[in-house]
């Protein structure tokens, strides 16, 4: 390996967040108090679809500390959630598609009053007829909740012609999977401060912290310069703070602009679970189309998704999935359909992954079948239909760079053991039973032609006269290390000590709208965006530099040093000069991704600008008796061009294998005619520590020179491909294929 | 008058505080809590010069609710405050200079127990010899308390040669001024929040976030991104809230730091006026000489400040004073010499007008009797010698643009009928006499040569997607205005409506270091950096705005359109356009001034970029029996350049005009022995509103064409020579001069 001329990148640099959260000294939203400040809670709808007749709230008045109780006609702007649809009302009005949803907000001076009213709050209805599974809500008769069809959206991927593909062999299935809960440690929360100018100041656990401003500006009908939104520090996210806290927040800034106190909402478990979105149910039938010797000529894929009662992020969500629905191999013709169906259920949102989780585990699972089919090493099969250098996808958009799949797939394999290890499935005999399993998959980084709108951030750098350095995005920490990898690259880019370098609390006032905090796309984005101010900062030091040391080449920094020619000087006593001088040592960044594509009608285009490419491979022992699942081993490599921080990224790979291994065989909401039956850790189980094998991470390299430093994107790959991994290793080891998740024992034992 | 082509600048918008001003909305420092938030006060020296022998606090500290008691020994950082000098400690380290120094700091669970505690340490001490008047510490047998000499610092002006001035006539006298105490309404105040990160956020009543945070950093011994500053809204400052907060805030940091918990330290009025810095007693000695027509060809001062104990801002008050000793009047020799002596008393600092308030007392009154030496209108021998174009000052510096120092005067007299009513005085007969006055003055505005590395100012600005737009700078809204003057910069040069348009808290971390919120500095430089940033932005969308006129030449904006060609689009619509072409909204902006210059041996040079030109006419009647002034009618006349906000600026005309009228006649402070004597406002007397005559305010626009759509600069030039104004009001009222200020009815009865 080449010595690296890099001072930070590429380092494994201490968290940022480190000593404040290892020593509990971090304020999560509930630890945050405002002189006068009220507690809320929420009224929800008692069953899946009433109409509301009338609302009875004078025993709730009269409790003593209620300041207020409010509903859809007190909204004091827009009550529609600015979403990609406009179809959610912060607080129903008339009708509630959905157990849970948002009826009425109270204002209490402590929560349990506010939780006692809220509960006594009586909703006279009359209950609507309702559909719960999304396939029945396409069908013609079925009851409409969303259009005419139920159908949020859809779309179609059409390259080549399946029919004329030319197959020797062809195999087809069906598949299902379950909801995912995202299980994060800390619930949704906020709180609402009136600002004494007029405005709002809303802190809060979350992802997004634009969509919130966005939402608040909204439903108080205010300009957005009057409207501040900060994160607070977020105890997991994972997708569910994308869209949802523009609701937590929308619903106390409401409360705070009608009484004019600051407003504390936090959910409680049991509501959360309730009222939050999940990752989506999904349905899928795929047909292979093969030739002999393995390369796959024909894909097929019709994809439904299970909205839930209202679009929120649904229609991207299903667009993540339909253009990753073909998996990471170049097939010559594909036909993918796609759907996004409404159900008088809780709506369905962003999940890392957003998608591709659910449309993976069905492409992998059949493609290991048709290796079967081919009497071919699975492996082997991937190895033949792996895109390569000058390939295309499914939309045929064409790969020219940082194409490190193949190098996963040998990386994964080596340290599998693999050719040593797999075997084709065998009745053995015994009780606990041995399998191994791969599965691979190709990630689009960032939002894509999907939401190209989006693909923009803004950054602010900013050099004290001591030489230490604040940078401010406008996307978040939430403990997947975005504080800790933009401070490595400033720091690289500046010549400045990483010590010196940490971020601002992500504040919508500090930087531009800088799209949202998903899609793997911070450290390729406000990467880039960070790098582009720190170099126009640098420009004006190094001019500094070549004064101070009457030189006239480059500059060069390394280990707190500037150095041009032969001499050399130290970095404060640069930025001290600087200051001196009046340089600027501040600076705005901004940076937007140009020309991703997608044709509406046949989705042929570049969705993305590149992508991270990923091989996990489990090994798994099935107790035959119990029905009880196993992982031994779980090896899982990614081709994320430049790891900037690899610890940081062997902790996304792990945190996310096990994740994926929750979502593979632990992790069953039960949601039985629209009602949730088990909303808690008692009956929604989530893989601990104790569950976890040793998740091996393998990091691969392959650059991508218009990333900062080379990085594309790690965030959501970790998960997507390690359901169908460890389902593809319980068939190794059972013989029987399972195609619905999870894999929970009973099916297990069942099969 | 010509029809103006700006939409905002030149407008008398409303106050963009106004509202939550006059609805009580607005939270001062001392309205502002936090959870656990602990209470200080401040243990203070009893004597003008002790040494500290031992101090017992063990019966304070069993108080209950007493956290801790912290000294010297106890700072975490460095304990000098990092002002000009780095002489004056946060906590006196064994010996105490003035009586009421911070010796140390109380933490306590509520405000009552912290003063408790305060009173309840015993300092046992011994007395040091002491000296309280300026002239004598320069003696060589004083006691010293700074240095060899007591002198902190000097400064000569010298040009051509006062000894072969050819003067026909020469008149010479000493003046002298007392303190004045800038009775802001709200007293200091900080919070201080220890922050997760280990930093610390530090909240407060001030001028100069920059200072403070320089201070905290220090006090502390952390880096600057770790401290965050951020003015509270602020009630009054007049430059004592420059310095004095670095101390205030400094001393919460500290206490937050050592307790972990938030803490604020608010002064009661008393406190406040024993502890806080002030105008600076003074005392002159000036020579002219004249020719027989009234051209004044030499003048000679010696110009004394008492700098209290320690030096903190005497210097450049000092500097200040020094370069407009000789007034605004070309004169070919001038040889001016002036002092900063240290006494054991309050150390002295900033005060609207920063030196020059007491010399213009001096030569203005001098002027007015030469005048009457030469027989001449005082009004005429100011015409004489007023400064004209191509002029020069004392320092040499040729005035080559924007001297509308002859139409203050013409407009003033016009105003007042000058020609009507100035007669000789006369020994008329009857109790009350009236009388009227004139002076002039000249005020370089911003900080010159004397704080050159502090002349930068950056700023921040983003549009938002509706089209709001924040603004941010590193200076404060302190009541002067800055606030709405910013925006109305804003909204002119985006184009942006001004309602649309407002400023963020000015908050260290959001700019970097843009100098102190002090002489009149922030229209000229703020401002500057403002339209510097927004002309990027404009930039920007005009390019916008040609694409979807599909015009190619210059784009104009008026009430809220864009127009090219014959063509126009909504401001709001362009906006949109924009983001969704993602173009970059946000802008640092950054601006700096070159070139003051001063020489250290015989300071001649530019000291000033541009100055301000100012002519106040006093109308009194005198009671002869009671010795009361009252003032009739009051006229006061500045070149600002351009006015940006009218109304506005005629505020400041006014507000400066009374703070005048006080330092003239009423405001005295008693130090006696080094012992503050009438330390509140029932022995300290300021004017009120039915003190107050109907103040003329007369704008002249002699536009800067550097400054911002014209501007200079106005916030300290209306103090400046209405003390003169009026002494000269009153001698001609009685026949009978007053050498030493205030006049207050002893001393006018008795002369």
């Amino acid at each position: 390996m080449k010595k690296s001329n890099l001072n930070s990148v590429g380092k494994s640099e201490i968290r940022k967040d480190a000593f404040s959260k290892v020593t509990g000294r971090s304020l999560f939203i509930n630890d945050v108090k405002f002189p006068a400040m009220l507690y809320a809670a929420t009224v929800r709808a008692p069953k899946p679809h009433i109409k509301i007749l009338s609302i009875d709230d004078s025993a709730a008045k009269k409790l003593n500390g209620v300041q207020g109780i409010y509903y859809a006609k007190d909204v004091p702007g827009d009550n529609r959630v600015p979403l990609v649809f406009q179809d959610y009302p912060f607080l129903a009005e008339g009708t509630a598609k959905f157990q849970g949803q948002a009826v009425g907000l109270v204002a209490a001076e402590d929560p349990e009053t506010a939780k006692l009213a809220a509960a006594m709050v009586k909703i006279k209805y009359r209950e609507l007829p309702a559909v719960f599974d999304p396939l029945e809500a396409m069908k013609k008769n079925s009851p409409k909740i969303y259009g005419k069809d139920n159908i949020f959206k859809k779309f179609t991927v059409k390259k080549g012609d399946v029919k004329k593909a030319g197959a020797d062999i062809e195999i087809e299935d069906v598949f299902s999977v379950n909801y995912q809960v995202h299980a994060y440690l800390e619930t949704q929360g906020a709180i609402a401060v009136p600002r004494d100018d007029g405005g709002m100041d809303v802190y809060g656990s979350m992802q997004c912290p634009f969509y919130v401003q966005d939402a608040v500006a909204k439903v108080l009908g205010q300009t957005y310069n009057k409207v501040t939104i900060i994160q607070q520090t977020t105890g997991g996210a994972f997708g569910g703070k994308e869209d949802v806290p523009s609701i937590v927040c929308g619903h106390a800034a409401m409360l705070a602009r009608l009484t004019g106190r600051p407003v504390k909402l936090i959910y409680g478990r049991e509501e959360d679970f309730r009222s939050m979105s999940k990752r989506h149910p999904g349905w899928a039938r795929i047909k292979y189309g093969a030739k002999k010797n393995g390369k796959i000529v024909s894909c097929k894929v019709k994809y439904v998704l299970d909205g839930g009662a209202f679009a929120t992020l649904s229609p991207i969500v299903l667009w993540r999935g339909t253009v990753h629905a073909s998996g990471p191999y170049e097939i010559d013709n594909v036909l993918i359909e796609t759907y996004a169906a409404a159900t008088n259920k809780v709506p369905c949102g962003a999940y890392r992954g957003f998608g591709q989780p659910q449309i993976a585990f069905a492409n992998e699972s059949l493609l290991d079948m048709l290796a079967e089919k081919l009497n071919m090493n699975p492996a082997r099969l991937r190895e033949i239909n792996a895109i390569k250098k000058g390939g295309t996808t499914a939309t045929n958009q064409k790969i020219t760079e940082s194409i490190g799949l193949r190098k996963t797939l040998a990386l994964a394999k080596k340290s599998a053991g693999w050719s040593r290890k797999w075997k084709k499935p065998s009745s053995k005999k015994g009780v606990k039973k041995y399998g191994i399993g791969m599965a691979s998959s190709i990630y689009g980084v960032g939002l894509g032609a999907g939401g190209q709108h989006l693909a923009k951030s803004g950054s602010f750098v900013q050099i004290e006269p001591d030489g230490s350095v604040l940078i401010a995005v406008g996307n978040t920490e939430m403990g997947q290390g975005a504080r800790t990898v933009l401070s490595q690259i400033a720091a690289e880019t500046l010549g400045a000590p990483y010590e010196l370098v940490d971020m601002m609390p992500t504040d919508t006032s500090r930087v531009p709208d800088s799209g949202p905090t998903v899609a793997s796309r911070t450290t390729v984005m406000s990467g880039t965006s960070i790098m582009k101010a720190c170099k126009a900062i640098r420009g004006r030091i190094d001019k500094v530099v070549r004064q101070e040391l009457n030189e006239k080449g480059k500059v060069l920094s390394k280990n707190g040093f500037y150095k041009a020619g032969n001499k050399k000087a130290a970095y404060a006593d640069i930025i001290a000069r600087c200051w001196a001088q009046r340089v600027h040592l501040s600076q705005a960044g901004w940076f937007r991704v140009e020309g991703t594509t997608f044709g509406e009608k046949d989705g042929q285009g570049n969705p993305y600008f590149v992508y991270t490419w990923s091989t996990m491979i489990a090994e798994v022992e099935v107790d035959t008796e119990t029905g009880l699942v196993e992982v031994l081993n779980f090896i899982s490599a990614h081709d994320i061009g430049k790891a900037v921080n690899p610890q940081q990224v062997e902790g996304q790979i792990q945190g996310g294998g096990l994740q994926g291994i929750g979502y593979a065989l632990s992790e069953n909401l039960v949601v039985d005619g629209g009602c949730m039956r088990n909303p808690d850790f008692a009956g929604y189980i989530i893989p601990t520590a104790m569950d976890s094998p040793d998740i091996v991470p393998i990091i691969v390299e392959e650059k991508y020179p218009k990333g900062p430093y080379g990085a594309k994107g790690l965030g959501e790959p970790p998960l997507i491909c390690a359901a169908p991994a460890i389902a593809n290793a319980v068939y190794n080891a059972t013989g029987k294929r399972l195609n619905d998740l999870p894999l929970i024992p009973e099916r297990v034992k069942c099969a």
